[in-house]
């Protein structure tokens, strides 16, 4: 059994004292191979705190591989965090594996998505963390008779190896949805990828060697620069206004010599939802066109559009050739299809399509095809036609309740589509202050810092208006607007908290 | 329109030909952008040859971006076709894409997997080239009533993000059937991949630096080797006899510093088809302990077995912690799921799972549960018990017909397990000649030659009896038979063939 002591007055966060403590007792050999740990509810329990603190040390605990949980079964100490922690002796012979480990950039795998906390951690929380669709918006039933269809037609043929660059039908569909945009296109430069995070890792990979460099947006989304991060390009950043990349600004590190790409979010920015201008978007296609660099345009969630109308994708601007442009079906559909695109100029596209078939061969087929099923069925369309409204209703309720009890020294963007909400903290109020206190009172953010470089910027506060219903996201927000308050209050603030925090998706 | 015209005596094969002179009239301007090309059967026909000769040279000009084709409309030439080749001039402005190339090496994009040709290209030839399912024997019902119950059970649950590492349940399950199998491993070091070739990805991904090096038994599974060589690693092959591969003959390699990696398929080798005896499994796990390496285990086939009992996996013998496993779906059931697995030492496996989220977040959670839900509900075995016979029943058609037809002087393997045979041909016929003389005669077969590190060895073929019922199995060897006697008579051989050839998975 596990003895922990908390001291509500340490500038270690409480989650993080209840991790180190539990790290102590498994490396101090207080604890047996797979000996349990009370469950996150008993222990939060016992000792008096809020249930969610406990997961996130647990989450902690889990992710250096330490303990593993399992829902119905609880939380156990592995053999390999026996091993790892403290003296545990290497078995004789076992690889040091550290020493073999390729030379990935720390940075690229040690923070970001590819440590982020599991959002099923949050149980009955108040989320605005993850840039997640409703999935009880999500169109079950119209999807189960897209497989159906798809089997009963095609039988085993979809259920075979497809072509690496993808299922035909489906990137004749794409490049004639693109084409109605005015962006000049071929199906055989469309790929389909496993999701969008697979399209800019096969970017990244055909384009990046250690030392090129890459711009971004700043903020931008963290699952890209971890992408960029891991084959060891630099990273720079192109600050932000109202029209987006304020592109002036990039011309200085778009002529230097090692810059290749520019990596861009045109439409509803992740995380500032703010969308670039017509004048933006013709400008950067130009600097890059004159400095010979490719554009990575992120469209990944183009047709959540509320009000307004939509701005030509950079690459109907491109007459040169430069935009390579990228979408899912992720964050307008389900994210669980795992089904995204790359559009891009001929002679990239075949090296993409090569790399694909190195990196996965090809993406599931069946969900190729029951993609298509059910985007040439018209269940797309409905199913739009259906959520729009509703995101509106409550991108409208977060708009109206932070007016009301968010207080006057805040901001924030009213964004015209995408699903978050991007919210500058009154001066002195750490977004990492805020974040932690409202999930103290079960209600997750997503922290502005970690979404800048080298996080140097915190006041800014990343809320999804997506995931909960209108009632829940007054809620939340009178919560918050009081965190917010109290933080003022305190302000300047003395306590400090995670380097491996909440979410970034 | 393009007029092409055949040299039956010339010593360039004869797609080739045809592949060349369109080429020449795409890069001398005598075609327009777009401009349709004569359908396979059509120009087949005008040129008195086999469709598939046709087939082959348009493969070979839409591999390399110049001409597009799809079922139902046709082959036509690219805009990206009539400017990259020849004299066509580059847009104004466009990137010069390959100078923004990662230095990737390009034997790893120009070759195998990432440029063979797709087997829909093969229509009604007999196909003994490609190690895929019979797609009449998937089990396409009880798929679809696992997706469906999933789906009314879990609903929308199942179509949100899964965590990187994969479906608790099924890693839960996979990890159980390993500990059946006299494996220690605990189910936080089991990460689900999208299909094994991203197993063998990311496995390169965590390990290797350009420089390092990577033993693999010769002749070896191409896929793997391109991803090995895609992160700039250099193999060594091991070679092999009836046991599999000559441990003792790898001991000097595996102490050379920059040695790192040990990838093997100990069951059903492919292409061999060679079942690793327990001796070298030992010998080999004690030496990768000695010299402090990781060795990858493909156990692609395992469970495809018509005789004979298993022998242990290399992770039970594994004392030490050296071995990774992986294993997939794709053989035993079907390949279109793309779900494979790796059960990898703690340490590693939290990089791996880290590596996953950055290359794709995670593997379709829909798939996996689906998956989960067939396996748990005795689906995969019932489905075991039904192939597994049919299995059996090809390949000892493919012997019994092989011992009629074939001469004295070639020899083959009778595999017990897998769904390939490996066909060593009489001195002086070469693979590719043969290869491409039953081509014409509508038969399809394996190369040995893309197996071999450098190609080396040009004597053997692959020969997969899965694809064909006995009677078509019979019809194909015959007719092979036939090929090889006329290669015995006409050595030695004067015709060159092709570099980018038939299939490689």
């Amino acid at each position: 059994m596990i003895a922990v002591t908390l001291n509500q007055e340490s500038a270690v966060p409480i989650y993080r004292q209840i991790a180190e403590q539990i790290e102590a007792a498994i490396s101090g050999g207080r604890v047996q191979d797979q000996e349990r740990l009370p469950t996150t509810r008993a222990l939060a329990t016992e000792l008096g705190i809020n249930r969610l603190t406990v997961s996130r040390a647990y989450a902690e605990l889990s992710r250096r591989g330490l303990i593993a949980s399992r829902v119905g079964s609880g939380t156990w100490v592995t053999p390999s965090g026996i091993a790892s922690a403290g003296n545990g002796a290497a078995r004789s012979g076992a690889p040091r594996w550290p020493s073999l480990f390729a030379r990935t950039p720390e940075r690229a795998v040690t923070s970001g998505i590819a440590s982020s906390v599991w959002p099923q951690d949050s149980d009955d929380a108040i989320s605005f963390a993850w840039v997640f669709p409703d999935p009880d918006l999500f169109p079950v039933e119209a999807l189960r008779r897209a497989v159906t269809r798809v089997l009963r037609k095609d039988g085993g043929r979809v259920l075979g190896y497809g072509p690496p660059a993808g299922h035909p039908p489906l990137r004749r569909m794409i490049a004639r949805d693109l084409q109605d945009r005015g962006v000049s296109v071929g199906e055989e430069e469309i790929i389909i990828t496993s999701g969008s995070q697979q399209g800019i890792d096969l970017v990244a990979r055909a384009l990046l060697d250690p030392g090129d460099r890459v711009l971004v947006e700043d903020p931008t989304y963290v699952g890209a620069v971890q992408v960029f991060q891991s084959y060891g390009a630099e990273l720079e950043g192109i600050p932000m206004d109202e029209e987006g990349a304020i592109v002036e600004l990039a011309a200085a590190a778009a002529a230097r010599p090692r810059t290749k790409l520019i990596y861009v979010m045109p439409n509803f920015q992740n995380p500032t939802s703010r969308t670039m201008s017509l004048k933006r978007r013709e400008a950067l296609v130009s600097l890059a066109a004159s400095e010979g660099l490719a554009i990575l345009e992120d469209d990944f969630g183009g047709s959540l559009r509320y009000e307004g109308i939509d701005l030509p994708p950079l690459k109907a601007l491109d007459p040169s050739g430069s935009v390579i442009y990228l979408s899912t079906f992720g964050k307008k559909l389900f994210p669980g299809l795992r089904i995204g695109w790359l559009a891009a100029p001929g002679p990239l596209a075949q090296r993409l399509i090569r790399l694909k078939a190195i990196a996965d061969y090809s993406t599931s087929l069946l969900l190729q095809a029951a993609a298509h099923e059910f985007c040439a069925g018209g269940d797309l369309d409905r199913h739009l036609a259906k959520v729009v409204p509703l995101y509106r209703e409550r991108r409208d309720a977060m708009m109206t309740h932070m007016r009301e009890h968010f207080p006057a020294e805040a901001s924030w963007t009213c964004p015209d589509g995408g699903l978050v909400v991007w919210v500058t903290l009154p001066g002195g109020v750490s977004a990492e202050d805020v974040a932690m206190r409202a999930e103290d009172r079960s209600v997750l953010v997503g922290r502005g810092d970690l979404f800048h470089l080298g996080h140097r910027r915190r006041e800014n506060l990343r809320l999804s208006f997506s995931q909960e219903p209108p009632k829940r996201i007054a809620q939340g927000i009178r919560i918050l607007g009081e965190v917010i308050k109290e933080r003022i209050e305190a302000r300047p603030s003395t306590r400090h908290g995670s380097e491996n925090p909440l979410p970034l998706i």
